[in-house]
C-alpha cells in the first residue's frame, strides 16, 4: 500500500527543476540559493482539527499552510515540502490521498514543491508533520530578535476567532512579509499561531525588549465579535489577544519606515499599528494613568512532568 | 512547558555555526555546501519500539538514527536534524528530555545539530517525526537509479534478527557509504530499513534493472540464527532475507571496483558480495539448474484503502 501512494505522488506531483531528486529516494535533493531555513510543525487530530467532522482537504492543506506561515514569519522564500503522514490503519488509503489533494493546490500558489516524506499507519489517530525548506531573499531574512527600542509594533490583517473557519482557510503572508522587509526595514517578525499576546511576548524576549500595547487599536475580526456574542464571558478584545492560529504576522519597523507603510497599505491586507518597542521587559498596556501589565495568553501544548 | 521545554533545549544544544539560527525562531538556518539532502522519517510507539517495554532514550537515538541512515543511502553529510515530538500529555515533559538525552549523543557521533523542532501533547501514543538535512560530498550523491547492467550488489555488516536488539543501536553507515562513492565508484545504494529483498526491490526497479543473488553468500546475523532456533519456521536466512531494520547498506558497483572492495575490506564493518545486477527485470536466485523467482518479502504500512 505505501508503495502505491508513493508511486500517486510521483504520477502528480509536476517536476521542479529545483527538486533535482524527489519523491522515491532516500532522501530528496533540493537546490536552494543560500542557506538552507527549515521549519517543522506538526498538526493533530482533536488539537488542531477534528477529522471526524471536516473535510480531509482542509486538514491537508493546513498541514501545510502553518509551515509556510513560519517562512513567512522569517521572510524566507519556501521551496520544497516533506510530508510525514501518521494515519490511522482503517481508511488510511483514502484518508492520503485527500490529503495530499488539499495540500497540492496550495503548495503551487506558494511555487513549493512536496519533495518526499514517510508514510505511516497505525492503531492511532492522524498526525501530520510538514517540513518546509526555504531560501533567504536578497533582502535578509528577519528574526524574532530584531527588534529595536522605538520601533513601533504592526500586525496584517484582523484578529481573533479563528476557530469559526481561518484557522483552516489562512494565507501564510509570505509574499507581503518578503515585502515588508525588503521595502520598509522591517526589523522583526512572528507569526501568531498561539496567540497575540503570547507570540509577542516571545518575539519581545528575544529581542531582549519589552513592548506598550494601544488596546484600542487591536484589529478585531468579524469572527472574533460573533465569538464574543455567542459564546461569552470573553470579549471580542479577549479573543483578538489570546486566541491562537490567526497566522497573521507580527513585526516591528522603525517609526518613519513604520508611518510610511500605514499611509502606503501596500500588501493587500491591512497593516495596523499597535504599539511600540520599550526598554523595560514585559508586555504593557497604555493606559491615561501610565502603563499597565498584561499577562501573555494563549496556546501552548500542556504536558504534565 | 512547551517553553520551558525549548529553554532546556537551548541551553544543552552546543553552539555551531553551521547553524546560524537554531532552536528557538520561527525557522531554523542551515549553512550547507551545496544542495540541501533532506529526509523525514517518522517512527511510532506500538510500531517500532515499544514505550512500556523500553528506555526512552534509546529510543531517542533511534528516530535520529533511522535518519542518518538515509543520509548514508545517499552518500550524503548529514549537517542538521529537527525533531517533530508528539507526545502523550502524562508524562510528556520528562519524556521529551529523555528522548533528547539519547539523542544528542549520537548527534554529536555524526557531526549533527539538532537545530530546531516542534513539541505536540495529545491524548495518544508517542510518535516522534525527525527531518535530517545533509550535504553532498565532492564525490556526489547516491541514488537508487545509478546501478548498471553487470555491477556486483554488496550488503555492509551481516543480517536479520534486528528485532533483538540491532534496531536500537545500529550504526548508520555515514562514512561508509562515502568511502563506498569515493572509493570503489558505488552505482547505487539504499539502506535496508523494510527488508533486504524488499529493499533490493526498490533499487533493481529504480535502476530499470533486475537482481541475480545468491543465496549462499547471504550474510547471516547471529540473532537471525537464534530467532530461528528460538521462534521457526523462519529459516535463520528467511530472516536475513525480510527482516526490516538491519539499516545495512545495500549497493552495487562495476565488478572491477567491487573485486578491490573484497579484498581491501576497508570499513570496518565486513563487505560482502551477494548478487549482480542483470537486464532482466526482478529478484532471482542463482540455482544449479538456472533463475528462480524470490518474492520481495518485507516490512510495508499496511492500511485498507
Amino acid at each position: 500500500m505505501e508503495r502505491s501512494f508513493i508511486e500517486y505522488l510521483q504520477r502528480n506531483e509536476p517536476a521542479d527543476d529545483r527538486v533535482p531528486v524527489g519523491i522515491g529516494d532516500d532522501a530528496a535533493v533540493i537546490r536552494l540559493g543560500g542557506d538552507c531555513v527549515a521549519a517543522v510543525d506538526m498538526i493533530t487530530d482533536e488539537v488542531d482539527f477534528i477529522l471526524a467532522e471536516c473535510d480531509p482537504q482542509r486538514i491537508g492543506r493546513k498541514a501545510l499552510a502553518v509551515n509556510l506561515s513560519d517562512m513567512a514569519a522569517m521572510a524566507a522564500r519556501p521551496v520544497a515540502a516533506l510530508v510525514s503522514l501518521l494515519l490511522p490503519r482503517e481508511g488510511g488509503g483514502v484518508l492520503a490521498k485527500q490529503l495530499y489533494a488539499g495540500m497540492a493546490p496550495l503548495a503551487r500558489q506558494y511555487s513549493t514543491s512536496i519533495a518526499g516524506g514517510d508514510t505511516n499507519s497505525w492503531n492511532g489517530k492522524l498526525a501530520i508533520s510538514v517540513t518546509v525548506l526555504g531560501e533567504p531573499t536578497p533582502c535578509g531574512l528577519l528574526r524574532r530578535s530584531g527588534a529595536q527600542q522605538g520601533d513601533h509594533v504592526l500586525v496584517t490583517g484582523d484578529l481573533g476567532g479563528s476557530i469559526l473557519g481561518k484557522h483552516f482557510d489562512f494565507m501564510p503572508r509570505v509574499e507581503e512579509a518578503i515585502t515588508l522587509r525588503r521595502d520598509y526595514q522591517a526589523s522583526a517578525a512572528a507569526d501568531i499561531s498561539d496567540g497575540l499576546l503570547i507570540d509577542l511576548d516571545r518575539l519581545t524576549r528575544a529581542s531582549s525588549l519589552g513592548v506598550e500595547l494601544d488596546l484600542e487599536a487591536i484589529p478585531i475580526s468579524a469572527a472574533a465579535r460573533e465569538l464574543a456574542a455567542r459564546v461569552g464571558p470573553s470579549t471580542a478584545l479577549d479573543h483578538a489577544l489570546a486566541d491562537g492560529e490567526d497566522f497573521e504576522l507580527i513585526f516591528t519597523a522603525p517609526p518613519r519606515a513604520a508611518e510610511q507603510l500605514l499611509r502606503d497599505q501596500p500588501l493587500g491586507v491591512p497593516v495596523t499599528r499597535i504599539g511600540v518597542m520599550i526598554a523595560r521587559p514585559g508586555l504593557w498596556r497604555r493606559t491615561p494613568h501610565g502603563r499597565e501589565a498584561l499577562e501573555p495568553r494563549g496556546f501552548e501544548h500542556r504536558f504534565t512532568e
